[in-house]
């Protein structure tokens, strides 16, 4: 298959851009380093950041005899994705070419304004380029659990049929993100449907649980080959952030009370998501979305388990909880349905102790990198 | 009261700006003539076409004695809004600065973009100017019933309790658009639910059916100060697009089965909307909305109506039903509440013979300028 990925250089973007050129697929990676680059600018940089996309794809073809394509370009600029989709015809193409960071987009108006363009703009060109060069190519996104927020109900796949006044009609399932960046997400998914109907594009909409872990077949080849691992407030989702505090000797800052529930997966697992996406895709005009998770934990079960790791490989760990800087439920109704990957074959990896050992391992070996500061919350948007 | 007026050059706009300015309120009329910009563009101007804002400000003051401030910019600046904000301190803003026609955000890339980047743009930046200056400003937006769409349900007027597997939740009502225009304005609505939720900014949003006519009681002391009438298919509304091929004794072009069904309301009516939602401002954190418009009509009736008045005027007519260009239900359900806005006050003005008759003979004033061509459906997105 012919496949293009967008945010090639991210956590799921290079392990992904591997596993697929590892299995002879034709893969165009394509990054403009934006990630690395705010990174640095909030100082807030990845523990385990990979050289670039050039020099890994030169130690990959060395180590795998495998290749694949890259460009460095801004999926922003409509004529770089054009021109780019035109030449390259892709059969798919996975779309995590987004700001990823909750905390980044609620900084300031600057932070929040290349938040939404990044977000919205790439989304929007990506679908105007395949609606331009060919409408049968698949478009992969990857949403995020983040966009149902936390409703009193269950959380369906993607849609709900509503009963009202004796009638029922099937809609989108309603979204109330709790940052602008899973807001940009929600819009991102109305835009997409919208295009769906209008034109029959074909759209997987994948929504997508906080992600954890180091490791595929193909990053344990080389530490060059690792995803970036950031631990900071802003970028380091919450395994990650307590496995660092725990390597650090610092408590593990559980933001409030520690019921916010969410559902997880391994890293591994959202590659086998996505290769599953690939072979299983929608009719045209059809929008398929589907829950991207293997287990659903509360914070706290998340810090008693990394807590639990910590001791017993020798290094005293507390839990602290402090003051929120999230707005966000601490204590709420969740149960998130998770059945349609599993049905298609999704053999979940769970979050056992060798798996959360293994993180912790790799970790300790960059233990005096950890800058104690950025761990803690640094962007607060709970001030009332 | 202080008042920022978002789009004053537009057919609502700038009726509203009279109004206000009449009523000795403190306004600033901003626009930067996108509106006009584009009907020139795609061979679209209207038929009833003011002079620039700054003309008709003075002849206002002339024959009102009334003045009110104005300035010519472009929302979509950042720097502009945020610092005409924190001068003019405003106790309300009201958003009419959009891109206001479906078959507009239909022709291609260019003007889909163009849509989008105006829509989402101004209003994520009047957003930011409140957040940044005055949270405590209302700002009331202008939606659309066609966020809604056309579900098989009732509309209810924002909200819809969801009762699923034995548990209740609220949510905002599900919308799904049939135009990108359309989809802006639910773009629009998500994001100012969300930071009303973050930051307990003070909206109304108001969701607006195709509204008709011509007269206020300050538009009708002078031909100048009537809002503009645009007849064709890009950016007449059905009533406006009936009554010009009337007048022109060319047939009324039903498109479709004409069964589509919508509510509409008086220009007026708008007005008077709008008065009641400025003075019923939500508290903090609360976002109102409520649906605009007065009764519901099939575009069948509609015709109906229009050639009925014709004949009274001794115009022959007759109506023809072709292709649709739009992709959308022609015989659908719809229920649509709109009881909010009479509990506070609305008197609604109906769809009359007499207010169909005055408009009539308006538009008869200007016969021969109407051209037939730009009557007939030129943007097609039903081509499957």
């Amino acid at each position: 298959m012919k496949i293009v990925i967008l945010g090639a250089d991210g956590y799921l973007g290079w392990p992904m851009t591997m596993k697929l050129a590892n299995q002879n697929h034709e893969v165009l990676a394509i990054d403009n380093y934006f990630r690395r680059n705010i990174a640095k600018e909030t100082n807030s940089e990845a523990l385990i950041e990979g050289p670039n996309l050039k020099q890994r794809k030169d130690l990959f073809k060395e180590k795998f005899k495998k290749d694949f394509e890259h460009q460095i370009g801004d999926c922003t600029n409509y004529n770089f994705i054009l021109s780019t989709i035109k030449e390259f015809k892709p059969d798919a193409v996975i779309h995590f070419a987004e700001q990823p960071s909750a905390p980044y987009s609620m900084i300031n108006y600057d932070s929040a304004k290349k938040t939404f363009d990044n977000n919205l703009n790439s989304t929007f060109n990506l679908i105007w380029s395949i609606l331009n060069t060919n409408p049968k190519c698949h478009i992969i996104k990857l949403g995020t659990m983040g966009e149902y927020g936390t409703p009193n109900i269950d959380i369906e796949e993607g849609w709900i049929n509503v009963q009202h006044n004796g009638r029922e009609q099937k809609f989108l399932y309603p979204r109330q993100a709790s940052s602008l960046y899973h807001t940009t997400k929600v819009l991102d998914t109305d835009l997409l449907w919208f295009y769906v109907r209008a034109y029959g594009l074909r759209v997987t909409d994948l929504m997508q649980g906080p992600v954890y872990g180091l490791f595929t077949d193909e990053s344990r080849k080389h530490d060059s080959f690792l995803p970036n691992f950031h631990y900071d407030d802003i970028f380091g989702t919450v395994v990650n952030r307590f496995i660092a505090q725990a390597v650090a000797g610092i408590p593990l800052t559980v933001y409030g009370k520690g019921g916010q529930t969410r559902g997880y997966l391994n890293l591994a697992d959202t590659l086998k998501c996505i290769e599953i996406s690939l072979n299983n895709s929608p009719n045209q005009g059809e929008l398929i979305i589907m829950n991207q998770f293997t287990e659903q934990f509360t914070v706290n079960e998340i810090a008693e388990r990394v807590k639990s790791i910590a001791i017993k490989k020798g290094v005293n760990c507390e839990i602290k909880n402090i003051s929120n800087p999230r707005k966000e439920m601490e204590e709420h109704y969740y149960n998130a349905k998770h059945s349609k990957l599993v049905d298609l074959g999704l053999e979940p990896t769970l979050m056992t102790e060798e798996i959360l050992g293994e993180m912790f391992d790799k970790v300790l070996e960059k233990k005096d990198l950890i800058k104690h500061d950025i761990a803690l919350p640094r962007v607060n948007w709970n001030k009332n």
